[in-house]
């Protein structure tokens, strides 16, 4: 083996560039495919053509050593091309994609824990260079490692402007021609993916949402064009470590597609990404009615886990008995003051979801809707951040990521909402109640460290007594309350 | 027609006193019934022993004029009297039962609207008589109208004394007969009853509940102890005025008994009253997993209103829809600081559930559940009230009592909860939602005064500006808002 040797980190992405053909509509009528090799086992995955020549083949090793490559193709000059990089361990700052760990819980490939703390900017990549930079900026600084972004522009409430670069190539009339993809577009998005990445946030990419309303037609395209919309979103996006996808934003909302096209849809995900990136589709409300409940089957292999929306955050408990999936609440509500009922809870409220939810099992996504004269809302848009929230749930962030790996909801505190680990460790959250006391019921013989957290105002105090079999502990009187049972250690 | 006539006023009652056999078991052996005639019709009510060779028969007439009257018996001294009364004008202060006026609402018998504004005292009979009387004191200050209380005495929780007297005769052993009645329990109970009255509150009677456990047995007697008790109870009771039938309080607690043994206790109920008294059956909590609901089948005929217990107050219109009668959340948690979830919400939420539901077209009840050192709270015992909940449900009771008659739930204004009359007057609560402003979709016009009523502070502040049409209405930055609209007489 002679020349210079390729090192790509493992989680790392591998690009080969070819020239080929650019006649036609290579987009339509071209096709490559890399096979990546380890130990034998090959991997195939979709290259894809960029515009003026170029055609693209990227892969994402999941494993350290050497790895070799071939390329096929019906045209000679993109056909039979070969080599190999030896894949290099993952950097500090890299753990690889997240994957669901259990039924409750998201890892990491590297084993490290994950707790999905979301925000939502639905259109930020569809705005200016400047309001996407201070988008990535107040990221920078915000407690949040999920961003929910659309892939299609958004037309809606609050959020009317046209876009510089759709996914789609545009005709001299304005239309789009569905067989032709933009390259300029991609190129920004895979951008700010990266951007995403380089911040620690995994980028909830939804690939379909009904915010169009006839104006550009990207919720009613054919099914062929969906197919290969999605087949090209994959060839280009999957070897980002940091991407999830969600395949629709208020699926129940989109009338020109059946459950059948959704199926359809996440199955050829599923097939087409090699890496099994997470899967999700989210729901609008009509499935808000508790005795006509429209909501996709979650069971189906095909989902990895749930990204629900719900107006109060008590169901985790049900959803996890029905799918067995970990639950991410990605609508519950925003801080701010907007007319619509989904957009004007306070900080304390969404404090509340997102620590009554966690107390449950599941998780919250948090979104921020403040009324503004420019129509600059965090949640369509980015920007800055106005609200009480976010400081309190990097806080709970906190909580969490401190608490023993493996905490599961504790169902027998059949009246508080309490994850933790029988005998070790219990945080249960008391929400609205206000308890002037409680009597635990702790495993005897196991002298447990109390902490009452007030998780409004972040702070946690420390219990003198030790709390040990069925004992009292009195509580403050106050709402936004939580306590923290802790086994003390070597002092049984 | 001689000699002194006697008068009755309209829903007032009639009492025959007889005296009659004493040997033997005369509560279980003898039998006398009245039938009471008015323009050719006749209705029976059953007569009961009241211990001491005394026999009565109770009866209210509904409709003004001469009322005939006969009894038959097998016994002779009790078989054959006959006579007629006068039945007169109902005073001032006398409205009649409380009876169903359609889907959403109750009326007394005279036409007049009543808004159920309850509380909840459920052993409040079994104290003595000093903390009774400082219950009836606190009731004739506070703004409710209706009172939960059980005729069996109370084991649970925070109450456990033993009562003085039960409905049944205690033997000298401590155990009860149960097939003989006690009438010094019943005489103070309709003392109890009769006190209720001239406070202008309904007494909604339990007569099942679980709070046994083994300790007297009433809630395992045998299904002809139960029926017998029943008979008695109507026989006794049914010519109050403001008597209301609860079957049971959280019925699916009571192990001893099944869904059958509920369904033929209420119909003879239903079968043994002659006047239609208002007949529920309140849930325990089994019905609060949404997936896996245990309810009673409330489009039942024999059931007149809904009278639930849930955790939040979310539910109305789902039961509206699905059985078409009025809905009282009589449990919704209690004002206070137990550790128990049910009675520690603070008095803000406690209001926020009342105006919630009433928004939505139903009502909740209130309890409140303060620790004590002396476990004097009121939800089991009466006495005082502590909480900041009750004169803002007094606020709440006047905003629904001055409100146009035939308000009803206005789905169209689908996302906050809104009662009113299309085109002339609309009450819509915010609660947790903080809108900075809404835009109002009003008839095109029709002029509007509109009114921001703070529920909490219980202010009502008038917007200078008319509403008419499709037009903004800003809001101030605050929960617990609601707003009123009414439209403006004489001048569109």
């Amino acid at each position: 083996m002679t020349g210079k040797m390729t090192e790509i980190e493992r989680w790392g992405r591998f690009e080969l560039v070819l020239q080929g053909p650019r006649e036609g509509n290579p987009y339509a009528e071209q096709e490559i495919r890399g096979y990546f090799g380890r130990d034998g086992q090959e991997t195939m995955v979709r290259g894809f053509y960029d515009g003026d020549g170029v055609y693209r083949i990227r892969f994402m090793p999941g494993q350290e050593g050497r790895w070799t490559y071939r390329t096929e193709s019906a045209a000679p000059e993109l056909d039979g091309h070969a080599g190999w990089f030896a894949c290099t361990p993952a950097e500090a700052d890299n753990h690889g994609p997240v994957q669901v760990q259990d039924e409750y819980r998201f890892a990491y490939a590297d084993g490290g824990s994950y707790f999905p703390f979301g925000t939502t900017c639905y259109a930020w990549i569809h705005l200016d260079e400047d309001m996407q930079r201070q988008t990535l900026a107040t990221l920078a600084e915000a407690p949040f490692n999920k961003l929910r972004m659309c892939i299609f522009p958004k037309h809606y409430a609050f959020n009317s402007q046209a876009p510089d670069h759709c996914p789609f190539e545009r005709r001299d009339d304005g239309s789009f021609d569905f067989e032709r993809f933009e390259p300029v577009f991609f190129a920004k998005l895979e951008r700010r993916i990266a951007d995403l990445q380089q911040l620690g946030i995994e980028a909830d990419l939804i690939l379909f949402h009904p915010y169009d309303k006839g104006r550009w037609g990207f919720d009613a395209m054919e099914p062929a064009v969906d197919e290969s919309y999605l087949r090209y979103v994959i060839a280009r996006l999957s070897s980002f470590r940091n991407v999830w996808w969600s395949l629709a934003n208020e699926y129940d909302f989109m009338e020109a597609k059946t459950m059948a096209d959704w199926d359809r849809l996440l199955q050829l995900t599923q097939a087409e990404d090699p890496y099994g990136h997470l899967r999700s589709i989210h729901n609008g409300t009509r499935m808000y009615d508790h005795d006509s409940v429209v909501f996709y089957d979650h069971k189906q292999p095909w989902i990895t886990h749930v990204s629900a929306q719900h107006w109060d955050a008590t169901l985790p408990p049900i959803w996890h008995r029905q799918f067995r999936k970990p639950i991410i609440v990605d609508e519950c509500c925003y801080e701010g003051n907007l007319p619509q009922r989904w957009g004007n809870v306070t900080g304390e409220e969404l404090v509340r979801r997102f620590w009554d939810v966690a107390a449950r099992g599941g998780y919250c996504t948090h979104g921020e809707t403040f009324a503004d004269e420019q129509d600059t809302i965090w949640w369509a848009k980015g920007g800055k951040l106005h609200g009480e929230s976010p400081e309190r749930i990097r806080f709970l962030r906190e909580v969490l990521e401190e608490a023993p790996e493996g905490c599961k909801p504790i169902p027998e505190v059949y009246d508080v909402p309490t994850i933790g680990i029988e005998g070790q460790y219990y945080l249960q959250y008391f929400g609205i109640h206000r308890p002037a006391y409680r009597i635990l019921d702790l495993p005897a013989g196991i002298r447990f460290k109390a902490e009452i957290i007030d998780t409004w105002n972040m702070s946690v105090t420390e219990i003198e007594e030790e709390m040990s079999g069925t004992c009292r502990l009195n509580l403050p009187d106050k709402i936004y309350q939580a306590v923290r049972l802790t086994r003390m250690v070597g002092r049984d």
